[in-house]
């Protein structure tokens, strides 16, 4: 038994994120009841089956009447929606934490849309896949991975130490920041190499089709997530749109340090900037 | 018993791509003996006590002699230079061959540079690791891969069907094209993508050193070739340089593309950049 527990639980979003979430939860006991939302019947139908959830509901009103605990894990874009309209439905001590890829401001808007005495707690568990969708949750998704909790100053610090207890409980390790430095961490570190693996690909077009088929396990490791679900990754980049210009802009000025020394023809230059790449590579490997 | 048999085979660089092959002729049986010429007697000295290499010198004249075959699998940057030192102790008949990444005018110069009778045949095995050196050669290496064989007007026909039935023969499959083909394609699908990737982890630098801890997936298969060697790359990528920078155009305009559609809040051609990228991605699975 965990040292965290919750009676009912609501989990508004059953893909990748929200079915692996709930599978994990079940695993290490730390709810009663799990109950699923969303918009696709079929795919909540399909988590009911599977044991995923235990119940569900296509109305949200219902999904979340009597939880404690609400994981918003629907794209970020819909999430002031839906507080809109759960928010006079949840019972009084519920918290509401999400497991969006994007902070910023969202987080002290959905804060101050809550009634009081409903608690929302910001978090984003650095897991995933470029796969989407429940038919690849599985309960580890999370173990030994990063989730980031991003609480604002006024956050419920207890509401905050139970997210974080979920999020321990299912073996993740937990880091707390703030909603902006969360952004740029993540514009950095998710984003950015999106844009890029995107990018390159595309380079392709407009070539030679043929080539592709003699890509080697770099270019594919290098672009493997640019399968990535486009909507979301749109939805997701316009959300963090000025951060993750500014890490264009460093990662354009990185390139041309490349681009400058392959000019020159200069070999010490460019020995020196793939050696200082490959010794940070090698420190997170 | 392989279709393809050589007597004495000499491999110079007992690396991870020199041992792998090594291995990979022996399980096929297509080398009665296979003898590793290098420069460090004590990377030799552990290739023949793992039973890679049935002998080997640090002596190349004394490695190729006798040799059907002499597989030149050292950095590209040394091939010239062992050509002109082996090519009068070859014996009549004898293929010489390499596993260099770029050929480019390199594979028409070597060629003449051999005494009538010796045949040279540029291939280039498409298969490799961020890691390099003996300890991560397999047999397997090569299995399912894509080997180019670089035949120019001027190769023999028998001695580039000897390499080609060779790679054949140890799982490989075989694709024919020009040494300047060769590079456009290689510039494309591995070239680039490496220097995106060195590139990348870059950006890291400069921003707050603590970022790199909350690193995903994401970020780890799209800098994993960023552990690549750096005198290795920066070798390949001198000797490609004009194809390279080339690449690193095209692929700035794709960059911009979505740098563009994002700096206008332009939500559905970000989406389209998205889908054809995944579009493109997904057929290479």
């Amino acid at each position: 038994m965990a040292d965290i527990h919750f009676g009912k639980v609501t989990i508004i979003g059953v893909g990748l994120i929200g079915a692996s979430l709930a599978m994990a939860m079940r695993k290490a006991s730390v709810a009663e009841k799990i109950v699923g939302g969303g918009r696709s019947e079929e795919n909540l139908r399909r988590a009911r089956q599977r044991g995923i959830i235990d119940s569900y509901s296509t109305s949200l009103e219902d999904a979340v009447d009597s939880s404690e605990l609400v994981v918003l894990a629907s794209p970020v874009g819909t999430f002031r929606e839906i507080i809109k309209k759960i928010g006079d439905r949840l019972k009084e001590g519920t918290v509401v934490t999400d497991v969006g890829s994007v902070k910023g401001s969202l987080v002290a808007e959905l804060e101050t849309m809550l009634p009081e005495g409903r608690f929302f707690v910001g978090a984003h568990p650095i897991a995933g896949s470029d796969r989407s969708g429940l038919d690849y949750a599985h309960s580890e998704l999370f173990r030994n991975s990063v989730t980031i909790v991003t609480p604002t100053e006024n956050t419920d610090p207890d509401a905050t130490e139970r997210v974080v207890s979920l999020w321990k409980a299912i073996g993740a390790r937990v880091v707390l920041m703030s909603p902006s430095e969360h952004d740029r961490v993540l514009a950095l570190t998710s984003h950015l190499p999106h844009v890029v693996s995107y990018a390159l690909v595309n380079t392709v077009e407009g070539i030679n089709g043929r080539y592709i088929e003699y890509t080697g396990g770099g270019f594919r490791d290098t672009t493997r997530i640019a399968s990535s679900s486009p909507e979301l990754w749109t939805d997701i980049l316009l959300s963090n749109r000025d951060n993750v210009l500014e890490m264009m802009e460093i990662f354009r000025e990185r390139l041309d340090e490349i681009e400058t020394a392959l000019r020159n023809k200069d070999a010490a230059a460019l020995l020196a900037l793939l050696e200082r790449a490959k010794k940070l590579r090698d420190e997170i490997n």
